[in-house]
């Protein structure tokens, strides 16, 4: 589907816009962001923010779609090596080991977002298109990696939702309690899985 | 630790709150809860749940509580067998394969007062306890499984992680997005995990 794949062009303003949005949403949080405080953060009116975007819910459904567009593109340039290696590399940008402060709040923002898409359906929908984007890319390595014959004939889809719904809960997670250890046990857990269930021994 | 353990007594009056808070929540949601909507489902006045809760949210953590006691009581009751088979049946209770009307709503409204818990330090507190008590509860039929020498000898705390994340994923997932599918073929990989990784084979 169209819809399910990157936005080909952002506007450099849109871009600024996007950029202002993510620094606006680490400094407030999801719950305290106003166009004003992102209007702040790019140093230009809320007119020139509502240019773009007719409210707060269209410039955060956008902002979802440039973050998940930015991933998959940096995805593309940092994998296409060995599949085990690509799968590692993606569950560790998703669910990093030892996340850093600014990773920390990004989790926590979209923890606040997807908490939307329960009862808002322009969110709900950006979610379903980011978890199948999500869903596809890993899937397109175990595909490859069955292709490559490195990995076992296993199910790519069943597998690539397994690997999306622990690392998903492993996130979520990590924002709402103060398990410390526990996304890092899942994480190790989930790597063995990969190990023994995917790979096949030389 | 006392506080992981269930509480031994709800008063009458209080499970008489819990049931009523249960009722208002599936049909009101949780954005929309409020002491006078679970006075009207309890048919008492609003001092009536005054008198046992000062706050809307000391008695929604109290509700939390509540759901997790008895969660562990009928898992008392209705496990014990073949540990695989009980892995299986915890499973099934946090995440239904095909969810009723009634599992799919008081899946989204776990989901909105878990986003509380991103921020708020009492929500916080208590989710941590409930992902601690069902950690420990799948935790415990992993070693007993060992014990019995029906499992492998893995790490149970890790497993455990591993399997709480990918079902609290995959619900996550169900609730906020509409990726039907999804959540089903999260639970069958787990399924073929648990048997691969975990039983022995005879």
């Amino acid at each position: 589907m169209a819809s399910d794949s990157p936005k080909q062009h952002w506007s450099t303003a849109e871009e600024e816009i996007m950029e202002a949005t993510y620094r606006a949403l680490l400094t407030h949080g999801y719950a305290d962001l106003s166009i004003s405080r992102i209007a702040d953060e790019l140093d230009k009116s809320k007119a020139a923010i509502y240019y773009h975007y007719d409210t707060k819910d269209d410039l955060l459904v956008a902002f979802l779609e440039f973050a998940v567009d930015r991933f998959e593109e940096t995805t593309v340039t940092e994998t296409g090596n060995e599949p085990a290696a690509d799968l590692e590399h993606v569950i560790e940008k998703l669910l990093p080991l030892q996340p850093d402060e600014e990773q920390r709040q990004l989790q926590a923002v979209l923890v606040g977002l997807r908490s939307q898409a329960v009862t808002n359906g322009v969110f709900r929908e950006q979610f379903t298109q980011i978890d199948e984007r999500l869903a596809a890319t890993i899937r397109g390595i175990v595909d490859r990696g069955i292709e490559e014959d490195t990995f076992r004939d296993v199910d790519p889809s069943r597998v690539a939702e397994h690997i999306l719904a622990t690392v998903n809960g492993a996130m979520y997670g990590r924002a709402t309690t103060d398990r410390k250890s526990a996304a890092a046990a899942a994480r190790v857990s989930l790597a063995s899985y990969i190990d023994s269930e995917l790979r096949r021994t030389a």
